[in-house]
């Protein structure tokens, strides 16, 4: 086996002490530009990585976490990140750490600022949202030593249980699964599945637990699964348009599960509109608009991604920050999400006669 | 004209030097806390207010906002304090600035939340929200030499125009007369009002646009517009209750205007449960809902709330915190509101034969 690089096979590379070495990696802002660039070539170049206990931040400078704020999106499913900011900011105020705020176009933009908050000591450490496949953030986040977890789990890559890399995601598959096997209960067979295209990591994870519960419970083949799998973009106006064909032709689904909630009001328009108005329809999300038309959903439960974030960060009961002190399979969390059932005779927008049970008055929920 | 009390009458009453005053008011944590609180007391016993000139930061220590972020309430309307903090952190960046988020319970929660932040050199200026009679979160942040602005305007207090009371507020009545005679000139004559139970500044604000709409342009008396305006707590389930009666009871109303998207879905959903569908509904807020579900409503531009707070914090171009240094007439921004028409038959949900037309494809914008 290769022995693995050390400080010291850095420090040699790059003709500087083993010191310069330990400051371009706990104190970048002390080392000029041109010696801290040739010893990041070395570390680069050797594929150096820290040893994770060596990252635990030493003293807890800011007690303040950063997370970047993308503009809004009035979409419907938009309010997901915003609804995990506010989980995140109230359990961080429990452990007595604020959350900063940055803006950034695209994940070099990104790195710009957190580069900028780490090098003014303003921000301990970093949340990320949105991970995606070939993701130079975290990549650029374990080779600079700043301390981080993500929402979102690393997409594509081999080792998901990197220690180097924390990070806490909803199980899509566990919730789409469920949502499947809830209809299977009910009495679906044809169940179709709006996805978003491919590659997604998201969306593909999330179309695998419809797939695994239609082969699983129902024996369904890939010609089978073809048949009853449709992608759009998302929006509600593409959902309606990419069901619409299939409600028409024969024959017509007995459900449908959707990776969103946009999605999904896309499906009941259409459903409507086919004077199938009953049609069971599930989205994912779990959005206030779901609530208000009295669809049933995945909702992600993000109190829970946000209380893994900080755990993963922080240690269970502590308030620093500790960084990977964790054991491969601890390093990460993945949250099983909660299905949300509303019957569609309390669907007042579609039935009048029921219009007096509210929407969101009468929900079950259950978690696989 | 009593003379107004100087630093020289605060520094002569708590019995320190004149620089002990100065520090207390811009430097409090060098001054230990028994003289912080003899100063204090002075100020408050004199009736001290600093000159508004004298306000203005000298430096920007921090680069850094704060805004408290409440728990997240999964209404309809609960995310627009989410646009504003969207809004206001991406012009925030644009100035150089960040926006940092603590929570808060109750207002004197919020004072020493502040209080902490500022005594830290965390955080340069504060941005408050969700202002009401009575407030006493503004007055100790102008006591205590604090800058700040208000989303919100200072409800129940005379002088509205405080040069050291800096706010934006988005113009309620006019959003409503706007949504009042826009039914007015479709040809609507019983407009009933959905209103939240008074006293409530934001409320009792946007009930005042529907009420002299009613009056100048209908000739409507005291007795027509009380038996056109019924209140209910927030929620859909309580705007349908509230409105079912009258749909039942004759004249039936020709059209109807809400204080909130909520009220409004429930207004919406008994109407669709009266055989109504088709009736004029307009909302407050344009939230993701109202567009989902093909909903007219009042859009408060919350782009131009944020740009209005971050000029009177900062000055039409500068990225200094300057304070107060306007004269009475320029220490708010009152932003008029957006009228959002979506016609009634371009709801699928309600209407099938047009689910083709997909909701928020078919909008019109005024503005008054």
């Amino acid at each position: 086996m290769a022995q693995l690089p050390t400080v010291e096979d850095v420090a040699r590379v790059a003709s500087v002490s083993r010191q310069t070495v330990s400051n371009v990696l706990n104190s970048p802002h002390v080392v000029k530009a041109a010696t801290r660039e040739r010893v990041e070539a070395a570390i680069l170049e050797l594929g150096y990585r820290q040893n994770a206990s060596a990252r635990r931040l030493r003293t807890r400078k800011s007690a303040t976490l950063g997370i970047r704020l993308d503009p809004m999106t009035d979409g419907i499913s938009g309010s997901i990140l915003d609804r995990f900011l506010h989980a995140l900011t109230e359990q961080a105020d429990d452990r007595g750490m604020r959350v900063m705020l940055f803006t950034a176009s695209g994940p070099q933009g990104e790195i710009d600022q957190i580069s900028r908050l780490r090098d003014g000591a303003d921000v301990d450490a970093f949340v990320l949202t949105s991970t995606f496949h070939g993701d130079p953030r975290t990549e650029w986040l374990i080779a600079n030593d700043v301390p981080f977890v993500t929402f979102g789990r690393p997409w594509g890559i081999d080792d998901m249980n990197d220690p180097q890399h924390l990070w806490v995601d909803v199980d899509g598959a566990a919730g789409t699964r469920a949502a499947t096997e809830h209809l299977i209960d009910t009495g679906a067979r044809r169940i179709l599945y709006v996805g978003w295209p491919s590659p997604s990591g998201t969306g593909d994870d999330r179309r695998r637990g419809w797939e695994s519960a239609m082969r699983e419970r129902l024996g369904c083949s890939d010609a089978d699964l073809d048949g009853l799998h449709v992608t759009a973009d998302e929006g509600v106006v593409q959902g309606s348009a990419a069901v619409s064909p299939l409600l028409a032709a024969l024959p017509a689904p007995d459900a449908i599960v959707c990776v969103s909630d946009s999605l999904a009001l896309g499906a009941m328009t259409a459903a409507a509109s086919a004077g199938l108005s009953g049609l069971p329809i599930v989205g994912f999300d779990n959005t206030p608009v779901a609530a208000a038309v009295g669809l049933s959903s995945v909702e992600q439960c993000l109190g829970d991604v946000a209380a893994g974030a900080l755990e993963l960060l922080m240690g269970s009961t502590g308030n620093d920050i500790v960084g990977a002190d964790l054991s491969p399979g601890e390093a990460h969390r993945l949250i099983t999400p909660e299905l949300v059932i509303r019957s569609p005779r309390h669907l007042p927008l579609f039935d009048r006669a029921a219009a007096t049970n509210a929407p969101g008055n009468h929900e079950e929920r259950e978690r696989p």
